[in-house]
């Protein structure tokens, strides 16, 4: 392996991160590593979990770890799960890495118990320095994953359940996933619904609109709403050349209803 | 080449970045990434061409890939161009790769219109991942850059306008350029024009100044103004162990007059 | 050498990381970056001291550039320091430096006063790129600390004074060293003195209160608070589930007393 991806909520004004990276790198001397993100929103696993997904479906095998981890110095185990194809999803026991687990299909799991490739003081506050780093250099490094710790069954797994949708007669109910840097509001709903509309009907945020299906903003006017399958092939709500949430009103969670 | 470097208005707080350097890893692995930045104002094209001018200056031959790309979707191309000393600037045609181009000096330029060379579901939303992160891999693996698309007439290319600077016969009038962390305020003006002077007046934001010119903060007293040639030879503004801009009430785009 | 870590307080916002670390490429090719932090509040000497202090206590041995540097243009020395176990630590000599340089014992120092190992044009505000840059990357790539500049005597270094706790019969007084970004408040106290205590009374910020003493935080209910050790063995204050700090409305350098 010649790189570990790393996402935390670590944030990025103090030198966790890099004291994570450092533990690493006294491991697996040269090893490279790829930031998915640090500053999830604290003890966001739902958040991080969307965004390790979306990372493994376009990276190459790899090592990654996650440390989201309110349960941190608690009961939950830390894992790491080898995947079908040979990644290695190292983290907390607490269903953030179980999107990407199920994208890239378990093949076997360790609880991480073996306290040789921990470091030497393992702290009860910072088991992403001192135990998830660790296993995530030795993974990297060529260590098999059963010497890590004990194998256990992947069903016994803490579970992340995924976005519900709804679908009545008459409509779609979804809720407000996330808005991005530019104001754009993406749905936890699949972009199929839309295919073949040149318009639909949606509740949002107390607003009942029609808004334009395009494929790009510029099909609309400046200022005008549309909706667009995006790059995650979900349904998003979008302003041409605005910000959709800050408009509307919108912030993550909201329902939204799609009138079919 | 052994690194890319990468500067895009994605943000830090989503895997968007992460995403690219996967793809980027996957074409390429082993490839190093250098961060300009990712938190360049959502769409500002000017932002991005400055930083990515200023860095190419003291980087070493290598390919550079820009995502700002107010354009995405639309029929707004994606270009590689080739610098006579190597380089690949790798981006949208809308100008924001012109001015480190100019620097460089461009060679030869390609319309990224290989599909060969692209992922093979490209979203209408984001090229970063699907045609840019792509192109940039390739480039940096030793691939062509003919191999990436049709060759295009330099001169077609979107151009970028330099900051105006107008000069009169008792003044010269600028702009902010920029305002940094510390709160001194870069203008877009040749420092060259404070050479051999002790003070001069000035105007901005409604005040009318007398400034003294030095070459460092200590040379005034702690909370007084001063003028200096700045790292990128500009004529910047500063408090002395203070924030010039906020004392002053001052922001980006602001006019600045220099009296002779 | 295979890596160089950095500190700056330049922010994320613009390219002047991405410059310094495309100079270090110059010459050094290839070698790979740690990011520390960028995000150091501007001139925060004693905050980028003890990142760098933290960071090194985990770090395999290599070269550690540090750019916090309110002098930059003044009289102020800018230095390089081998450590006993053969370590580089680059920046001015403000102190920012010397928490590290304590923890890895300083073997030699030099001035960094020979201009062949500076950039060709040396600024006056920006000896991250003019000076410490190059230094660090030479260094990276074998050049003799002796070849940068003339040798000083230790002794001769700026300080930084460790932060004080008094002692007195009935408590002991520290101050808020920070908050990180989970609302935990970090004391400049040694979690030494808690140990055997199941409570302690402490005052900070108009609080008089009695807290639990735990191991980790699931030891109290939600809401509550607690204090414990934490992974840097200082006695910490939190809250269950909660921001502590935002909660008791606490800032950096309040005032904490611990009554025994």
């Amino acid at each position: 392996m010649s790189f570990i991806s790393v996402l935390t909520d670590f944030g990025i004004d103090q030198e966790y991160v890099g004291v994570c990276k450092a533990v690493m790198l006294s491991i697996h001397p040269g090893i490279a590593f790829i930031d998915i993100s640090h500053t999830v929103p604290p003890y966001d696993i739902k958040g991080a979990a969307l965004m390790l997904k979306n990372f493994v479906r376009f990276s190459p095998v790899g090592v990654h770890v996650v440390v989201v981890d309110p349960g941190v110095g608690t009961g939950r185990r830390g894992i790491a799960i080898e995947t079908e194809r040979g990644d290695f999803l190292v983290g907390p026991d607490n269903g953030v890495l179980m999107w990407a687990a199920e994208t890239l299909i378990v093949k076997k799991v360790v609880a991480l118990d073996n306290k040789e490739y921990m470091l030497k003081h393992v702290s009860a506050s910072f088991h992403g320095r001192d135990i998830f780093a660790p296993a995530a250099a030795h993974l990297s490094a060529g260590v098999q994953l059963e010497n890590l710790g004990s194998l256990i069954d992947p069903k016994s797994l803490h579970l992340l359940p995924h976005p519900a949708v709804r679908r009545d007669i008459h409509a779609v109910t979804g809720h407000v996933l996330r808005i991005d840097r530019f104001g754009n509001i993406q749905t936890t709903i699949d972009a199929q619904i839309i295919r073949e509309r040149k318009e639909v009907g949606i509740e949002i945020g107390g607003h009942k609109l029609r808004i334009p299906v395009v494929r790009t903003f510029d099909e609309v006017l400046k200022g005008e709403l549309l909706l667009y399958k995006d790059s995650d092939g979900l349904l998003t709500l979008a302003l041409n050349q605005g910000e959709a949430a800050k408009t509307l009103k919108i912030k993550t969670k909201y329902e939204i209803k799609i009138f079919l």
